[in-house]
């Protein structure tokens, strides 16, 4: 089987010998253009045309009012968690089967993460689990969510679209709205991707992308803030940009800012990927096709599909093992052969600094660690 | 004088009309070449030959042994704090003038800024003013220093090179040694300066330099901790990198991480940026003196130069005037002109999320912040 799958992805790639990787960008559209563009106009820094096309770009595709530019997705998230409100010793909910991005934000916040399980369907955040979890754990006091077994507040929501895969966002939105609590969507995996007609990042009170290189598109590092929210909006391009109050020449800060800035440099790249990011996303759909048919075949795994009323953009395609041994088998029968795979991130209430935060019971997110594999994803070029 | 001084300006940059800006940046290296390499090489993320070969190239100059990129200068300071030791309800001691990325990252590590006033003639941090507010709050106590007024940890002294001129930092690691308080060096704005033939950045247990859109090297968003203890650098790239655990698959982070990374793509302009340098530095010593010259004549304003055991890169050239009323009139004449100049920033004990520090006696900064004005600065094309 090995041999076949190996064979079949080198098919895909037209590599016979070298390394493929799992996701590796492509510059076929304006990217040189656009950066020789932004190099000849002086404006590579925080200030710049690009930045304001991004910007547009990025509320266009999201379907939301207002874009923010950020340096990174994670800190497109810190901020997004800030503005919704967490503060110093807060507890903020997420999944288990994330970047560590997502928790490290929390903590930034100096909050701490707070984990319920994942679908096994879609890979992000249940609301059956979330409702359980806030239905056992939490009380309303004064309007305000509270753990009452440690007496912290729940001051967000962040669910994450995993690998690309839409969780079922409108639910999570609706049990978070019960509770009074925001949600911060990371749509850090899921440029593209669609959850009943409606974009990613979309839902939540404020929803957070990344840019960064394994991204479907990339501008070297990137990240963006997007929401409906106008006041949420010029906060976060405020705070991102050092919260410096306009003047025609004083230098005074209001509060304490962030330099979070997205070079123009990178915006001109970004321009240009989200310029091609409809032929990627037509590309790699025709992939998981292929992928899905090939593992049609096989009784042992199974090629994790999109839900029926989701689009996913297919970032990162997965296969699901039959066990953590047939899992730890494939990945070294692939990597073996040059056939770069990877199991999904170890989870995060395992990692030493999580590993005393507050959690419910997560089967789920245990069985999916245990099975799930990404395999090569990268648009081919045809 | 206005008019002579206006004109004088826009002959050295033959501008006749349009708006002179402070300080632009100049690519007339390999910066387009740099970079298209790197999107050729599709590594435009945080791997990459040119992040490799940027931070071969700052610890040359900088004459340390490592030096580790990263996304911006306010994230070098915060890495660097927190290598240094600096922790929650800690104070470190820094200068009320600088731009406010020293203090907000001070404020990212959950520590306070404790103010020391600065030299009139290094515009940075003042040996004498550090050593007598030592003498007047601070104790020892088994070998740690604690500030005697508030209880606190003084866990970190950050000296800064204003506008590129160097402070007196060989007698303030002498100081701090003496406390037994590390030091890190804030270099934003001196790459290229040095102090007794020695690069500043390089003195204290850890150094951090910018190279935002303004700087004399730009590469639109990035920074740079430099230091010679091996231990502190490999726990810079780690921790700016996620903190990652090297493995061929597993994904297991094994502390808070940040983000922090510098994309090679803007690693492929810095590059070619530092090639750039001596040509800049070269190219600025020369206005600077031209500058000095036409001030010469005017009694009413000094135009301020490094002090005789320096270098300057004149990274911001300033002048100073007689009093704010002077000040202001000099702001108005020149930018109503499209002369662009800018005071001194606002200082930083006066802002509201730091007017409750502990400040010592500051008179020289409030001298200055009246009377400094930065002027344009930018190379000069030929």
């Amino acid at each position: 089987m090995y041999n076949e799958f190996n064979a079949f992805v080198r098919e895909q790639f037209k590599t016979p010998e070298a390394f493929i990787p799992l996701h590796e960008p492509r510059f076929f559209g304006k990217e040189r253009e656009y950066v020789m563009d932004a190099i000849d106009s002086t404006f590579v820094s925080s200030v710049g045309e690009y930045v304001n096309r991004f910007e547009e770009m990025m509320a266009e595709i999201a379907g939301t009012k207002y874009a923010v530019a950020t340096v990174n997705g994670t800190s497109a998230l810190h901020i997004a968690m800030i503005l919704a409100g967490v503060q110093s010793g807060d507890e903020v909910i997420t999944q288990p089967v994330s970047f560590v991005a997502t928790c490290n934000a929390i903590t930034y916040c100096n909050a701490t993460p707070h984990f319920v399980d994942v679908d096994l369907e879609t890979l992000g955040m249940s609301p059956r689990a979330l409702e359980a979890r806030l239905n056992e754990i939490a009380e309303l006091r004064e309007g305000v969510c509270i753990n009452k077994e440690t007496g912290n507040k729940i001051s967000c929501i962040v669910p994450m679209h995993t690998f690309g895969f839409p969780c079922r966002i409108d639910e999570i939105v609706n049990i978070a709205t019960k509770w009074n609590i925001p949600v911060v969507e990371d749509a850090a995996e899921s440029l593209g991707s669609s959850f009943k007609d409606q974009h990613t990042g979309s839902f939540g009170l404020l929803g957070t992308f990344s840019f960064n290189g394994n991204k479907t598109v990339t501008c070297g590092g990137g990240g963006a803030i997007v929401t409906d929210n106008e006041e949420l909006a010029k906060r976060a391009k405020y705070i991102t940009t050092t919260a410096k109050r306009p003047h025609k020449w004083e230098y005074y800060h209001t509060e304490t800012g962030y330099n979070y800035r997205m070079p123009n440099l990178n915006a001109a790249m970004a321009c240009a990927q989200l310029e091609m990011l409809p032929t990627f996303l037509e590309n790699k759909r025709e992939l998981a096709i292929r992928y899905q048919n090939f593992f049609s075949e096989l009784s042992a795994i199974e090629f994790l599909t999109e839900s029926e009323t989701s689009l996913s953009n297919y970032w990162l395609m997965a296969v699901q093992l039959k066990d953590r041994a047939s899992r730890d088998q494939f990945l070294e029968k692939t990597n073996s052969e040059s056939i770069m795979t990877r199991p999904i991130w170890e989870l995060m209430n395992e990692l030493e600094m999580f590993n005393n935060a507050p959690c419910g019971a997560i089967q789920n997110s245990r069985f999916l660690v245990d099975r799930v594999v990404n395999i090569p994803s990268s648009v081919r070029i045809k």
